[in-house]
C-alpha cells in the first residue's frame, strides 16, 4: 500500500541523484490569471522527465540477485529512460520495449544511457504481452511504468517537495493538477498532499480523446478510451487507468479536466515564452487545463507539473512557429 | 567599490524576489566532456535572464524621491526587462531606450512589465549620449546596465549562489565561465569567487568578431570592436569593457575565449536537447565555449552561466531545425 511513510522513504532514496526540481512564477502570467501559478519544472529532472525518480526508486529496492540478472520495461519513452538510466547509475543490465513510433529524441537517449531498445507497434501489438514474455525468458525484473508500487511512491515524492517549496514562501496549494497517463504520478503526489495539505483541491489533467482518467472518475469504474484517436501527447496516451492507481485516485481527485490539442500547443509555447523551459505536449496538459481557462485559479495558489520536456525538435520548431 | 560585502548586502535586498536558479548537470554531456559541466540556468531568473538581479538591487537602494520621479535605462533588451519589472515591484516609473531591431520578445515584454519604451538605432546613434539627454531632462535616474556598482553587485550575486550550491555537494568550481558584455555580470561574479573559491580560473565568453574583453584583457587596456560586425548574440555586443568593470576583471579573470555563430547555434541546441531549458544566444556563448573544446573540462568541475532565455520564436525555430 502506498502511504506517506512509503513516500518519504522514497524521497531519501533518491534525494542523492533526483534534482529538486524548481517551482516558477511568471509574474506577466500571474496578473493575467488573477492567481499564482507555479509550474514544477520536471523537465528538468534528470533524463528529462519526473520517471526518474519512480525508476530511481524502484531499482534502488532490488536485491543484488536482481540487479545483477537486469531488468526490463516498456515505455513510451520517459520511463524508459528513467530506467535505463538509474539502471546505469546502479550498474544494472536494462532492456526496455519501446512503441516504434516514439519521438526519435525518446529513442536514442534511451540507447544513450546504455539500455538494449526493442520496438513493437503500439497500435495492433500488446505490450504488456511482449513484455511478460520476454521478462520470464531472460528472468528479468518488470519494472512497469505506473501499476507498480516503488514507481509509484518514487513519482509521489514531487508532493513532498512542492508542499515544501511553497511553505518556504508561506504559501500553501490551493489547486494541484498533474498530466495523468496511467496515473503513477497523480496517485503518488496525490497521496503526499493529502498528508501535508489536505484542503488541497487535486486535477487530472489528459488530452481530449484520451479522458480515460475523467471519465472513469466520473463513472466510479475503469474505463477505456476508444483507441480510434491519435494525440502529440505521446507520453500519456495510456488506454486506462491502472488497477493500483485509480482506487488512490478516487480517494483523493476532485475530478479530471481534458484539453485540445490546440491548448496544449499553446501552453508549449507559453512554457517557452513565459518559463523558458522545454516542455513536451504531454507534460503541458496540466498547464494548459490552466491557460485555457478550464480550472479557475483566480485568488488561489496553485500549481501545475509540467512532466516532461522530451519533445522532437520538428514538432517544438512547428509549435514556435504556429504551424 | 565592489566588495564581496557589497555583494553579499545585494544578495540579502534581492532575495524576497529573485529566483535561487538551479545548478544543472546533464549525465550525458558529462559522459561526453569527461568532467563536470554545470549550468546556472539564469534563464529561468524573472524577467527571463539575470538583469533582473542588478536592476532590482539599484533600484532597491534609491530613496524614496528618486522611485517616484522614476528611472531610466538603456539596454538591448535584457536590462531593459529586469529594470522595468523592477520598477513595478516598487512602484516606480519607468523609461527605457532600446535599439529598434530588439528581437520583439523584448520589446513586447518591457512594455508588458509596464515600462515606457523609446528606441534607437544602436548603428549610428548613441544610447549614452540619447540616453544622459532624456534622464536630465526628465530628472530621471540613470540605471546604467553594468558601469555602476549597485548593479554589478546584484549581478555578483550569482557567484556567491554557485559556490553555496556546489558546497551543498560537496564540491568547488575549478573552472566558471560567463557571457560578457559589458562585464559586469563577469565582474560582480569574479569578486565573489575569488573571495569564497580563490582557486577557481575565470573566463570570459564573447563572440567571435566581439572579443573586445578578451583583447583588451590581452592588450592590458580597453580596445573596443570593429564595429563592421553583426551578431546573433544581440545581448552581449557591446562595443568594448565598461570603465569600472574592466580593472575588476584585469584582478580576477584568467582569460577570453571567443566563440563562432555555428558554436553559439550548436550550445543553444544543445540547451534544449539536454538541459531542456530556452538560451538565447547571447546566453549560450560560456556554454558554447566548453562544449566547442575551447575551454577543456576533462576531470575538473566547470560551471557556464547560461544569462538568459529571451530569444525570438523564429530564430529558436530555425536553430532546431539546423536552418
Amino acid at each position: 500500500m502506498i502511504t506517506f511513510d512509503t513516500i518519504s522513504e522514497a524521497a531519501k532514496r533518491i534525494s542523492s541523484h533526483a534534482v529538486k526540481t524548481p517551482l516558477l512564477e511568471s509574474p506577466l502570467l500571474n496578473e493575467k490569471l488573477g492567481g499564482r501559478l507555479f509550474l514544477k519544472c520536471e523537465m528538468l529532472q534528470k533524463t528529462g522527465s519526473f520517471k526518474f525518480r519512480g525508476a530511481y526508486n524502484s531499482l534502488s529496492c532490488l536485491s543484488r540477485q536482481q540487479l545483477e540478472t537486469g531488468v526490463f520495461a516498456y515505455s513510451s519513452g520517459n520511463h524508459a529512460q528513467g530506467v535505463a538510466y538509474a539502471a546505469k547509475l546502479l550498474g544494472c543490465k536494462a532492456t526496455i520495449l519501446m512503441p516504434e513510433d516514439t519521438p526519435s529524441i525518446k529513442l536514442e537517449n534511451t540507447r544513450k544511457y546504455g539500455a538494449t531498445v526493442l520496438t513493437y507497434d503500439r497500435y495492433t501489438e500488446s505490450r504488456e504481452e511482449i513484455g511478460s514474455q520476454i521478462a520470464k525468458e531472460q528472468n528479468l525484473t518488470l519494472i512497469k511504468p505506473y501499476d507498480y508500487e516503488p514507481v509509484i511512491a518514487g513519482q509521489g515524492t514531487i508532493g513532498i517537495e512542492v508542499v515544501d517549496q511553497l511553505q518556504d514562501q508561506g504559501l500553501e496549494p490551493d489547486v494541484y493538477i498533474t498530466p495523468c497517463g496511467g496515473g503513477g504520478l497523480l496517485a503518488g503526489s496525490s497521496v503526499a498532499l493529502h498528508q501535508r495539505s489536505p484542503n488541497t483541491e487535486i486535477y487530472s489533467a489528459e488530452p481530449e480523446y484520451f479522458d480515460d482518467t475523467a471519465r472513469s472518475l466520473e463513472l466510479g469504474e475503469r474505463v477505456a478510451n476508444s483507441g480510434d484517436h491519435r494525440s502529440i501527447c505521446d507520453a500519456i496516451v495510456t488506454p486506462m487507468p491502472g488497477e493500483i492507481t485509480f482506487p488512490i485516485l478516487q480517494k483523493h481527485v476532485s475530478g479530471g479536466i481534458y484539453v485540445s490539442e490546440e491548448e496544449v500547443r499553446s501552453a508549449v509555447y507559453s512554457a517557452y515564452n513565459l518559463f523558458k523551459v522545454v516542455i513536451e505536449p504531454g507534460g503541458a496538459v496540466a498547464l494548459a487545463s490552466i491557460l485555457s481557462g478550464k480550472v479557475d485559479i483566480s485568488g488561489k495558489v496553485a500549481v501545475a507539473v509540467g512532466s516532461g520536456g522530451n519533445i522532437d525538435p520538428e514538432l517544438f520548431a512547428s509549435i514556435l512557429r504556429n504551424e
